[in-house]
């Protein structure tokens, strides 16, 4: 018995992703030992992280080049021998690009019957708990202040501004491209966006928070952070939730501009941080999601692609913004 | 009747400052209307940030060229036109270079009877609440600890260190020169110290903190601040306070590599202050800094030159690092 696995067959070095990185092989069916749970992959998650994993170690190891592809994914529960878990439980879990996975169960916990089962891998997964983490808990957005969201389209970034809406902001979404703006602006209720490809982004995003930021959720990094670093009002929270300007290509030789000086002139409060660090908070977390799920106040996208060896390609591109809300591959 | 002035003759442009751009002036001693108090300059206050003022706004408006150079001072009351003053009471107030000034008397308190007054500017002003609250608000060390602090034998970083070692702490002082360092652990009790200026800084810095930052006090920005970064244990605080290594000359073309990357990947927290966000808590602070001098705990180094005319030499000095400790000139 074999199953299907995209190996990472190079890493780049300072270079773009590129389908030439990964191989499809096929490999045998893993089996589980004691302890240990065998999972069948129904979907694979797509983020930004998977290729900032092949920078370097971050908050998990450096990935490197002959593996399985890494990644978090929707899996089934085939062989369970662990007493918490049974065939055909759903959990979440790091299963990798590939058909099957073999991993310890004791890290691994049963998730909710929910419908459509795709959110759970995105506005009740790890996209969901980002942004409302990020959000709520670092940027402590107070109802009338301006919230500026970059990559607003993404999975991440459209949740964050639907929440800053929730919680009475006004919000202001950065994507690539007029269609990706009115899209925030007209289905999910931002006050406005501004195309960070245009000649005139600086301007653009002055113009659109005349009074200045108050929150700034970056998932960018690079020069919109820069621009929305210098739009900033005094005391104002910048999240750190990602870097995506930096993880395709060679790393970038200087940082922005204005730092340390406008974090002190303005005393600003930058506070990186990762979804894993707020897991016991994770229950209110998700029962407002949930509410706002279900009293249609809260929108979600969800961008599903067919085939596991269509990941690669849905991966790069995911890095060059094809996707509005979460991408997510069905294997 | 005249008194003598230090004017700000010309505003460096992207050069250094230098004596060519000050120059003393006598002009007619000034006179109290209703609510203004005339004030007799003591001792003016010397500050890296007085550099900074020249740049542009930060969080006071920016100085032009004619006007008398700004700056803070230790001054005695000489006609007061409030009623909460009387001739003799000792201010601080936004004197001047001036032998003499009148200022509104309504944002003026009177300072505590205390010897040497001196220490009011150095230890019981600006410079000792900016150490503790920048360290204890913002950084939130906790016994056992790694805390770094930068320009550490300035006016404010010597105070840092020795409060982190008050408060349990391992301290790591960064400064210029093998005698500097030799100062902080043999008089002020640090830990260690590291020399920015030695070809191997960012070795020797890995070595004096072999398990990483806990909290990092920013005084300087640039290099010393990217080396600390990239030394950061995860979720580290940095306290930003100033930017040293910027103000005296061309703004840097960019900001510090790692930014927003670590940020994200290390959970960091970085907050930018002002001492005066913390003017509701400095009752408590003072009393906290009175008993640590009290009982030789904090040792108290000041550096007092004499002569309104030379005033703009003791700011060129400090922005080279001559000084140790508090800097002030005696008028």
């Amino acid at each position: 018995m074999t199953h299907r696995q995209i190996v990472l067959q190079s890493l780049p070095q300072g270079d773009k992703l590129s389908l030439d990185h990964f191989a499809l092989k096929l490999a045998p069916r893993p089996t589980a030992g004691p302890g240990e749970v065998l999972l069948q992959t129904r979907y694979v998650s797509l983020d930004a992280a998977n290729r900032a994993w092949m920078q370097g170690a971050t908050y998990r190891s450096a990935l490197n080049s002959g593996q399985v592809m890494a990644g978090g994914g929707l899996a089934v529960v085939v062989v369970a021998h662990v007493p918490h878990l049974q065939a055909g439980d759903l959990v979440f879990a790091d299963v990798g690009w590939q058909e099957y996975a073999v991993l310890p169960g004791k890290n691994l916990s049963k998730l909710p019957d929910l419908k459509p089962e795709t959110h759970l891998l995105s506005v009740f997964g790890i996209a969901g708990l980002t942004a409302y983490f990020g959000l709520l808990s670092c940027g402590q957005p107070k109802p009338g202040e301006t919230v500026v969201v970059s990559a607003a389209a993404g999975s991440v970034g459209s949740i964050v501004g639907q929440i800053a809406k929730i919680k009475g902001c006004r919000v202001v979404g950065i994507a690539g491209g007029e269609d990706k703006g009115r899209w925030l602006v007209d289905e999910l209720g931002f006050d406005a966006a501004v195309d960070y490809k245009s000649a005139d982004f600086k301007r653009r995003l002055r113009a659109a928070v005349p009074e200045g930021i108050d929150v700034y959720f970056d998932n960018t990094g690079g020069d919109v952070f820069e621009a929305c670093l210098f739009a900033m009002k005094n005391f104002g929270r910048i999240a750190c939730c990602g870097a995506l300007s930096q993880y395709d290509g060679a790393p970038p030789p200087h940082g922005p501009r204005g730092i340390p000086g406008l974090i002190v002139t303005k005393r600003l409060n930058l506070r990186g941080f990762v979804v894993m660090d707020f897991a016991d908070q994770q229950d209110q977390a998700l029962a407002d999601l949930q509410s706002w799920v279900a009293d249609g106040r809260l929108k979600v996208k969800e961008d599903i692609v067919e085939g596991l060896e269509n990941l690669p390609a849905a991966l790069i591109g995911l890095l060059a913004g094809e996707n509005r809300g979460k991408r997510m591959v069905r294997v």
